[in-house]
């Protein structure tokens, strides 16, 4: 398959004023295409919005747009993720792939504004990348098509490696960063940074200690340990505030989970690294860096402890596995999705009230936890009384028959087995 | 209810050495039961069995059977937990719940062997320890009947407090410990201890940083990391060495599993404090450390991450909340039980290799991982190389297709909700 | 355990007018209490509600209500059955199970009304019914108690056998019916009637034919097939006309499932005999028939293959297994049914559309499915056309990729096995 | 796409005489492969193998396989599926899928033995099958290659429509069938024949009486019911006995399983139609008779409901989605059906006895069923007695503990509620 333009035919480039973002645009518009440069601010780390602009504007684009998506990344993307507990395959806490449908959405309502037949995106043909940002924009919009130069049959002909891009680069004009470029990749987003391929391919060589942007290596992270409080009303933080430096009392979602970022960061929480499995049947290597979502759900798990019912967590954990895995494999606009979510925030009505923790190199610890609408009750829980309080009678002896009558089926099974 | 024994009736009770167990084997006696004492060595922190079984006999046992389990609860017990990443409610790793089917096995051995009507325990009518004893007991033979004295009322209201046990504790010459009670309780073995009720029931109270015994707090860790390395075959640890201090390689599952506590604890390792769900129907609030458990699920879910495929994941996974439910419950020795081990251990034909850890003021992290059965190849994964390697091709073009695949659900579904 | 009541407490009794619970009936009224009959009418064939309340009355009943819950047991609780195809063990209807909660319900409002202590009810201690009761009532009113006599030492010890309970009616006065007591048991609702115990103990002897009430044999069924039609809207049927026999057009909820309960009934359609599992560990063999339950059931599932997407139809799935388990268990009122129910409704939004089915001799055949919202196309299924009608595009060679890269991990899977 | 072939390279086709696959092989020798047919016997209806070797011969293959796979087929996919219980979507037994895996296994045996480089086969580019054909062979064979004629851009291109293939077929000398087509597909095995596609493709269209090939209208069947009885050993079918006609006691798997579609066939018994969900994402309509499936079906689930412990059967019906869907989507030799495989045998140890049952115009009725290792027991279900036989204790008086402690939750829960 190689890309052909009719004249005049637009495109949307997801552009990010990279080597190989530029490279795809000059191509594009070298094929005549007019093309529209997008980029998203997911929270990306020190990035220069104006200068993407100008040099997208250089390179020959009809038009660019910055959009600033970080209020609703978080509050649409990240607070559903915190209610579910969403975590892949056990420790991965989704940071690229919550990311790529807020950006998706504003692809193809950029595209739909501007007439444009087709979305751009330079991902992959091995990653999940690509799956997500095609899933959400199909999804979104079943008539726009999509241009993936690294799919391109052409494309991948003509660059073969990097000595390829930077030989059309000098050629075509397009600014080359003079710094080196790292030995692994790497995206970013105000919910995480994550880092793979290069050196990492290899599951033996550790992360280079440089290369963290967002966290501190626990060892040096301070000596002393920092309390915060954080307030939840159904299922979403809605204040933090620090118990060590008290004054800061954060409300508004976004900066209260840059808060978050921050002093998890300064503490050295939420690194991993892992072997985990892409949607396209490829094992891949990654190491994360999650300071803030790390913290919250540590936090939400413990404030559900207190607060939702055993049964309803079981089916809601039932489902947080699927929305890990949807949102993983670039399912958010589809309808299970639709249906998870639905169910999930409903689970979380009642998870209201504020958990206490203790950061400390590295390590997120719970301290206190406190809610209004506790299903823990301490008379009920307690061995020295018979009782449960004014509502709740729990009469020791019911145990014998709640057992005798749990065995029944036991014994039935073993009378069998002792026949065979 | 209460007790009524047949003269000459032989009752096996689990007996600590303990107050509550001291006051109940007396009070059995009394009532003229022919009680056997059994003491499991499950690895409890400085207990001196020869006093415990000294101290029965003063009291009227007819007979002390002190049982090492120590191996049998380490192979039988932690290593299948091992390998189902088994964790209760997303974080309690099951220490007590674990214990209690070897315990119970043990006890009915000794309840057969002697002709036994009854076995009895000290476990409270409130918590899920009765549940487990028993459950065990009657799965193994249906015809073992239970005394259960925190369940009789004639016991219940004879000891309405603390100070009833102690006044008939010297009304019959029972020894009491000088000690203070702690104002909590403690159960001990060597995969974990746990701390609840009392001053722990108020769930803004943390623990106190005294009552911990395996590990140490991490503000208190060596400033100095450790490395270790973990061997596993088939999902079963086989072999532990000490990076940082070579020479020692532990190879016996009692000895590795030690030597995994005694790191673990040194650097703080495996402390957690939740509010979760018993199977009574209450919540209670627990404090827990498992330092070589931690360790171990960290360094088993990096192996699977490396070796197992991402299908077959998804189906242990959700075995593996099924074996935690299950042995939380005291179905350990249930069909389903056996039905969930069973599958469980297939999974685990491939998970064959070593991952090495630093340890770390509480933190357990992975810095290597390898296996000659990896699913993951580098080759595979690299996103510089089209291709696979020698026996896998992987073509990017292909990713179209199956993105396009993926998207025609989305698609229909999207055509349907515009004409809403 | 046994009954003691304080003069002047109340209780509300479920009265059948049969002779147990007539014989209940007179031991509370001999007891003491100020016994309030409840009879709820869910639709049983031939009952004569006038009779059973004078009966109760001339026993000694303070005051008898007669409540009509047949519409409210259609609306609030066959139809979230029917939305979530809730089926227990893959075979029964929930017939018995679902009526409970709408009893239980009705009998707490009630005793709350009569400011009652107490609510009694005639269900054996070996059965679910028990269970289901006092679950719904406890969880709707958790300071109300509930006597059980069949749980009673006192009464057990006094009634041993049929003749106890004969002996005691006629000491008492209690009219007893002249028809001989059928050897099997038997529970009737509008949805089903179900079949059990006595000679039906025996899991090689078949039903006696003679014994079914709502259904024909349908060996005797009419030998000309019957069509109707079943409109849904949001999975819930709001309309059935009989294509055979035009002009009938129901849309009242009770009176359309009572036209599918005759048309089913008079086919044949709905027997079942299966042995079950009890939430109290005991296999039990049952013999069910639920004619307008079983149409819709088929019909239900027919549309949604039409209307749903395939994974939102998974999610259901497992949680349709769920709803059939926590109701047969008794946890209607439960946190965890309202989040199943909740969820499983919010599903059904697009299941909206008609099935045509023929009735014949126990077969219920669909022959034919319309919705405006289907999400099945004909062109995009169509084996002979590239491509999918106006707006979703399907290319044939897109599947190629789509396969390859599923098999990617299936080919990485190989691999290894080869080496092993 | 379009297909290359260097001078020599062997291909392996699906063959099955039919216009479609003697086009493609006519296409295949034209481009210079060396052709090796196949033809699978997995139960066909009326074919002839010698005429079907004879016209692959005459139209260029270089040799023919036939293939009896009919054993194979009944005793390593049909048995598991039954052991499985095994239906997709609720109302599918999977007749097509369970083919598709045994035919694919001798077909790369055959390109091994042969060294060919490629297999082709006939399917659509929209079907599951192509998924089944391809998934399979790449499972068991990487560096097989797939020539699909119907996602070849130039095969496509060159026959769009029926009268192409047929211009080739007379100037190819390809014999043309004197039989117009149907208006409909059909795809059968012993398992079943299924319809699709054509005047199939409107879902209000029924089936045409006359297409079915397996069973008759259950409105022409005998007007006398047939008795069978079938046996089994660890869920597997191991003898049919004709109760109705004594004298026929099968034993032999193959023979077993067609005489049950002998008589089911005979007393109408399993046609279903239904709109479905493909792997590709499209939704599509089948009409499907499996006689002697459905009949095992039926046995199986009943004789599990007298041996099966309840929560066994809980985890093994999630596995059976897992079968189901995994058969369906092509991944039977996938790691992952291989896991539930093996646990879904497991489960079947004590799957032993016998059910018996009668046929009778399209219904299946259980009659009775009988093991020695039933876990039912008439003594402990019975209603009449306390107590559960020799060896199994029932307390009635039990039941209210476990329904206490059942509801403790329930009350914690609506006390907050009340709070609310």
């Amino acid at each position: 398959m190689s890309t052909k333009a009719n004249p005049g035919d637009k495109v949307v480039l997801a552009y990010s004023g990279g080597l190989d973002t530029s490279i795809i645009l000059k191509w594009l518009v070298n094929k005549g295409f007019h093309v529209i440069c997008y980029c998203a601010n997911v929270g990306q780390f020190g990035e220069n919005f104006d200068k993407v602009k100008a040099k997208a504007l250089s390179l020959g684009a009809a038009a660019v747009y910055i959009a600033d998506l970080r209020a609703e990344f978080v509050t649409d993307y990240i607070w559903p993720a915190v209610q579910a507990n969403a975590i892949y395959e056990s420790r991965y806490l989704l940071g690229t792939s919550l990311a790529r449908p807020v950006i998706s959405k504003k692809m193809v309502e950029i595209a739909t504004k501007e007439g444009a037949q087709y979305v751009a995106h330079g991902a992959t043909g091995k990653g999940n990348d690509q799956v997500r940002f095609e899933l959400c924009a199909q999804a979104l919009n079943a008539s726009l098509k999509t241009i993936a130069p690294w799919r391109d049959t052409e494309f991948i002909e003509k660059f073969k490696g990097r000595q390829d891009l930077i030989a059309y680069a000098q050629e075509q004009g397009i600014p080359i960063d003079a710094t080196p470029k790292a030995p692994y990749s790497v995206d970013e987003n105000l919910y995480h940074t994550s880092y793979e391929s290069g050196m990492l391919e290899d599951p033996m060589t550790g992360p280079m200690p440089e290369m963290f942007k967002m966290t501190v290596d626990p060892k040096v992270a301070p000596n002393e340990a920092e309390k915060i409080r954080i307030h939840f009303a159904s299922g979403v933080p809605v204040k933090v505030t620090n118990l060590s430096h008290p004054g800061k009392e954060l409300t508004d979602p976004l900066e209260l989970f840059l808060e978050l970022n921050r002093v998890g960061g300064k503490h050295g929480v939420g690194r991993i690294d892992i072997v985990e499995n892409r949607f396209v049947g490829i094992k891949s290597r990654g190491v994360y860096e999650t300071p803030g979502g790390t913290i919250l759900r540590v936090a939400h798990l413990d404030l559900e402890g207190l607060c939702m019912d055993r049964e309803v967590m079981k089916l809601r954990d039932s489902l947080s596995v699927k929305f890990a895995e949807f949102c993983y494999n670039g399912f958010w606009f589809a309808p299970e999705m639709d249906f998870v979510r639905h169910a999930i925030a409903y689970s979380q009505t009642n998870i209201t009230g504020h958990v206490d923790m203790e950061l400390y190199k590295g390590n997120v610890t719970v301290v206190g936890r406190y809610s209004d609408v506790a299903l823990y009750s301490a008379d009920l829980a307690s061995m020295d009384l018979e009782g449960g309080g004014a509502n709740i009678e729990y009469n020791p002896s019911d145990a014998q028959g709640f057992i005798r009558i749990n065995a029944t089926r036991l014994k039935a099974f073993n009378c069998v087995q002792k026949k065979l």
